[in-house]
């Protein structure tokens, strides 16, 4: 069995990485890390684990004497800047990293300094780092060490408009993200904006003035595009606990394209990317604990209209990182992303 | 004291119409109908307006037997179709007409016809009506013996634009208003669509093939510009009871223009407009249970983009036929109008 | 593959059973049926289900072309007063009967005609048929030809109540169940009191006149304690989607009984009821989307009291289901239910 | 115009107290406290009282330089521990103190201590203190120098259990209080339990080790029912904003008792407690943001069951305040409070 360590295990990334790798086939968690509950039983701070034979002797360990090394695979789930101070060790002996949070996202290091507001601790091994998308960079991903996995908004925007992009059928500096979040892609938190009486029956925009994932986004669609390109990334909050919506717009260049055949094609051979038929529309809980992605597509007017959705925290986060370490190790892609959605 | 009539008092529309107008000082609820709860109590129906005096002796009366013409103003919170078939009968007896419904917004009665699906019944009354959107149409809806109160959508959407266009800062032809509603928006009726567990947890798009506010919106867009305009509009479904958000873009033609400064002077006497100081963003429940608007506007790269909020209920259906209604009879236009919002 | 026939598959129980059936590896469903929705692809209405293969080629059938004798099982996931009827020409079939109505659990049909205002087509199968609780008659399902699967809130009250009763602990004259459920647990409908902005941000009760759940715990509790027992039922709608809590409580006889150990014991072989630590509170998403109930049990002065959370489609409905059936196909009782709780 | 201040104005009750009282014809706030938000505008943290003319110059003040004793009177919506410090120097300028907090609730010095963990800092303004449940102490109340407010839960218990215990109707040694609570109720502040994701689409108990509305209920019952009573008090959190209900459980004593009759009568005076119809079932949205409580009762067998609602942030908190503030400087008791609650 491949032996798993996730470093940053109390975040809602980390127990999602906890469900999926516990029910997954081919893997054991060796170890998981949390500066806070170390020395807890796994189930005693995640209730819903217990009666789950592979989590039942599971406690958290502090970072500093997690046996990392230990691992095949190391998974961070952590804030931004852990991994990449914790990455040449581990590649050093062996270890296969999915980084979940920034630190190997970002090709340029000083956009990343610029964001993030720190100086990028390991530039050589970002230089060799695979952005983890697996729909656009499946056999990059396979021989990496080092994955920088997705951030949620910019899988869902990327994948959106990929097929246009790629198909050269829209203006690349006119697009516009027009993006829905559930409130879990915030963190697992305390935070006053966040709480229910805030975030419930409400409906908010942030991050007019910059987003972290804007850069990200853009660094994508710059290589689909190969060239530069302009995008309005508006974020929004929507009182639900998971999901994200993308509503996706850019002026056509190609007033005839068929556009559902264009995605259709595109993602003809893509299990987690869905295109709906002609004419339907998607949500949220279609996707709700998968890790699917669900496209519609629509000609309105001059404009190309994409509509996106997943799971943030799957998709988004632990399943798209699952869905790497699969390709890591050589198993079939879809090993333990099967369950279907939740609905109702 | 003003006599008022309300026709279809049991939907949402008509249950605010009632919460406002029973603790409106000028006017006296005199008639409310509705063919399903005709002779219950209306504390029976809706058991929140309990202990309200005004309302302790109503009843609901069956729509044939309705005494409305003697009453000062008739409200229609009807479905489309309705208004138009009563109004010349009350205009006649000399009652005003404040229609929540569609019957009086569209100009163009082939318009209405297409998208409504029914030929309209008074063509000449329509010609005279004046559409309610007091922030544009002040001294006309003063006048005004019939008045077609805006939807909930097209209110938010002119006013987001109106300063834009006002100004001649945008390119008319590239407009996006990406939408989002709470599910009230949708009437109170027993849908499976809109149940709990279908609606919660979960964002969803619709009306994306065509949606019944983008002729009224086109058509007040057009009259602030005075040319043809090209306006995409997508409604999105928010698990959450009341609250519209207008998330606007369109294409900037000044690029040196002071937005913020723009709004600012637009609505610096709109008591129920409110331009937020630069870079605060709205948020829906800020106007909860009000009759406020709030919007910000961003300069973002080369667009311009709005956000508006309102209540979808108030200032996008009930709040704002009592404005036009204190309008019509000569009334300080924030009677009855200026309860705060309800936060949390 | 054990062939399954699924009665009535539009219902949230029939999308579960669905769910379930599909990820299960014994078997294979043959037929659904659905009056509303023949002809139709089960992931065309069910969109979440698409990319399952086992369900990829699956149409809705109309109830009367159904060819259900060529099943091993068959669901009914229908109202009440559907399987009765269709139950003897099955069973002569030699096919196994799982009804998830109320047709086989009450044991006199005179109750059952008394709560269901129709008289009982087969009381002799009623005679044979087995209350599937299979924590209390795991023995006698395993044989059964026909089982009448408990609802939701029976399920929690007596997997609640039962510890204390076996052990003749409390005053079986004066049992409360103070019970909470999401709103799936009223079905898949479009009713007015159950569309988002009545449902949401709202906690009401119901059914304090009367509830068809009450003979039926009332028949369990008796069984359990050997006498006719009094129980004061109160079942309230809570705005979530999914979920029962069950607050119980009963005057205890033995005020010197060591309640958690009692419990513990009961349960101890019970990979379904988890009864928790003691202290720890449990809460209705530690078993969402997930076949587990979660116990606490709690002395308060003169009473016990005991709290008890299941997933009301889940274990409260196609999850029990499916327990059964594996029970009478001689599977692992587990086979197909581990999938762990989706949280958050 | 009497002068208002306000101790800790940033929470949920507040806010309330802000909104209800800039509405109040009587009053006007002269200061507001708030030690991290000190310098900063009332309307910038809450953009929602923005377009109010009462609040539009009013910012926070640091408590240390805030003016109280030019106020006529003050309200503490503060942590437990705040008012009694503040009392003396307060009640000696003359200044009439209501506190929302605990310290002048509990009339022993020494529950409040065993509770609370801090000794009383004046137990002889304790003394002379009323506790301000207005339905039950009108005339001490608009006598009192200090009242302490109510907590939400005992308002609704208490009101609830009120009628029968007047009437010797009940078992007091043998009361049951199952009570649900929106999130609101746990104040406004970022913990991790409250985040949307955690305390969204679930349910959970808390306190039943112990939660400090406890001794409060049980004090207000002891007099009421002239004895020792027994009460089991359970609150839950549902996933909703605001209000509570409460279901009540407690032995008859007297089978033949028209209990119906007995709430009508004890409350026929009481504007703000409405007696439901015999056999309608009250639902909390009924009272949101409104000071109304509604009560229903039933005989369940042997035993009383009464359902009470209230919004757990007005006539559980900042409306109860304000109708003992009227009370204490002699305006009619509603004053300010008749707004109709807000539904959907």
């Amino acid at each position: 069995m491949t032996q798993i360590g996730i470093v940053g295990g109390t975040g809602y990334t980390g127990v999602e990485l906890l469900r999926l790798l516990a029910q997954h086939p081919d893997v054991e968690i060796h170890t998981i890390t949390s500066r806070q509950e170390a020395g807890i039983a796994v189930t005693d701070v995640f209730p819903s684990l217990r009666r789950c034979a592979a989590l039942s002797r599971l406690s958290f360990c502090a970072p500093d004497d997690a046996p990392l090394t230990e691992c095949d695979v190391v998974f961070f789930a952590t804030p931004h800047g852990v991994a990449m101070k914790e990455a040449r060790k581990l590649t050093d002996a062996g270890v296969k990293i999915i980084d979940l949070a920034a630190d190997f996202r970002l090709r340029d290091p000083t956009v990343f300094e610029r964001w993030y507001k720190m100086p990028h601790a390991c530039p050589d091994l970002l230089a060799e780092s695979v952005y983890g998308l697996p729909e656009l960079a499946r056999e990059q991903i396979k021989k990496a060490r080092i994955v920088g996995n997705p951030g949620c908004y910019p899988t869902a925007v990327q994948l959106g408009f990929w097929p246009l992009l790629k198909a050269g059928l829209i203006d690349a500096s006119q697009m516009i993200a027009d993006c829905k979040s559930g409130v879990s892609g915030a963190g697992r938190k305390g935070e006053l904006s966040l709480i229910y009486p805030e975030a419930g029956d409400n409906f908010s925009a942030y991050g007019v003035a910059g987003h972290r994932h804007h850069p990200e986004i853009e660094q994508g669609l710059q290589e689909m595009a190969g060239q530069k390109v302009g995008l309005t990334f508006t974020p929004h909050l929507v009182p639900m606990i998971r999901g994200i919506f993308a509503t996706l717009y850019a002026p056509l260049t190609k007033q005839d394209a068929d556009l559902q055949s264009v995605f259709e094609e595109c993602y003809a051979n893509e299990f987690f990317v869905d295109v709906l038929p002609a004419g339907r529309l998607p949500d949220t809980r279609s996707v709700r604990a998968s890790n699917q992605v669900r496209i519609s597509v629509f000609r309105r007017g001059a404009l190309a209209n994409v509509l996106v959705v997943e799971d943030n925290l799957i998709k988004g986060a632990a399943g798209q990182a699952v869905q790497n370490m699969n390709l890591m190790l050589g198993l079939p892609e879809t090993t333990g992303l099967t369950a279907l959605p939740i609905v109702p």
